[in-house]
């Protein structure tokens, strides 16, 4: 602590659009307190940091079978509930867009430029088969052990 | 810190019965000692808080609809996991009453009475169309910034 | 804090794989880096530390009916997303196998060999009508005072 930066950690393990939405409002709050804010994608949380076109990546036929199965970036993303096969995650598109609210491609793109370190979990990539190549450009790798590092010395650290 | 009082904060994203269960639970724990806790109610969460007789709302079609959707208050969440179309809360709410537990509503009551800071996230508000005269009487209204400032000086904090 | 180890707590109330596995990589990590670590299983997270075996127990009707349909232990969970009827559960276990990863019941084994404190909720234990004799040996049994007690002096507490 001392005269430090007040810091503060999410793991974004969930791969739902409301829950992403929540981690990066908190995240930007954070980072607009003046926090040095990280955010550490892990299972199926990674699937937020997934370019949405398709990226051609040597793997197995398990890797492949994921990589089709699992929503292809932030705009692809379900509900935690109310989902009805995608048309809860139009429904609160459409009001949040009526509302002003930054959709969740602008809210990744206000925490970049507000200094949040985005961190992909290197372990659930190698589990899930996504690869680098895949993932937004300019954002971290690593391991639990970063991850813990970061924690230890921040007061708000909260698991989504 | 210094000598002043211990603070937690929880947020309640979710809108299920077991969690808001356990949500209600850590906090009046921890009020029971002594600390300054706040729940801060976001998303389904904020179904937790309503009450369970409809209120006339001047309201769009969509803002409707989610009200139509979302459970009306403590007594009408589901589980998270073997719902059952409603036996599942049936059953636990059964186990409980058989174990003297405190039911959902006693545990808000009881967390009222002891001090917990109840607040209602008003931007989630806006989004799903819920107005004040929805929810129960007597609770806050704040957004994200206000989160952050309890959650800065806490250190249990907590997202459910 | 002064001199003593640093401390971490996870409060375990999911009863999915893949949430059990994230738990139990983050809390083996803050024992690798010397933390002392505490897991408090309550609700469907009791299901982790359940035996593979039925374990003959003098029950009411509804407590047989919620251990049958509990999954019974750290190797029958499901889940959050893509659970597929049990198909994810194999593939994860699969792909976790091939990345010479650490299944779960091994997981449990190296954060006990670790001196993790894994704790289970006897509230939640009388709700399920779950008794000692069904879940792991040598695990420890507490409330939500002796979690709070451990949270208040740690600094990463999550809610998994």
């Amino acid at each position: 602590m001392s005269n430090t930066k007040e810091k503060s950690t999410i793991v974004l393990f969930s791969g739902d659009l409301d829950k992403a939405i929540a981690a990066f409002i908190i995240a930007n709050g954070a980072a607009a307190y003046d926090h040095e804010v990280t955010i550490f994608f892990t299972f199926w949380g990674l699937n937020t940091l997934r370019k949405d076109q398709a990226i051609a990546a040597p793997k197995g036929w398990l890797e492949k079978m994921f990589g089709w199965m699992m929503p292809r970036g932030a705009d692809k993303l379900g509900l935690s509930r109310m989902n009805f096969g995608g048309m809860g995650p139009k429904m609160i598109k459409h009001v949040m867009k009526k509302h002003n609210a930054l959709t969740l491609p602008q809210l990744i793109e206000l925490a970049r430029e507000q200094g949040v370190k985005l961190v992909a979990c290197t372990m659930t990539m190698d589990l899930l088969g996504l690869q680098e190549g895949e993932l937004l450009d300019g954002i971290e790798y690593a391991g639990v052990a970063a991850y813990l590092g970061d924690a230890a010395d921040a007061r708000v650290n909260l698991f989504i």
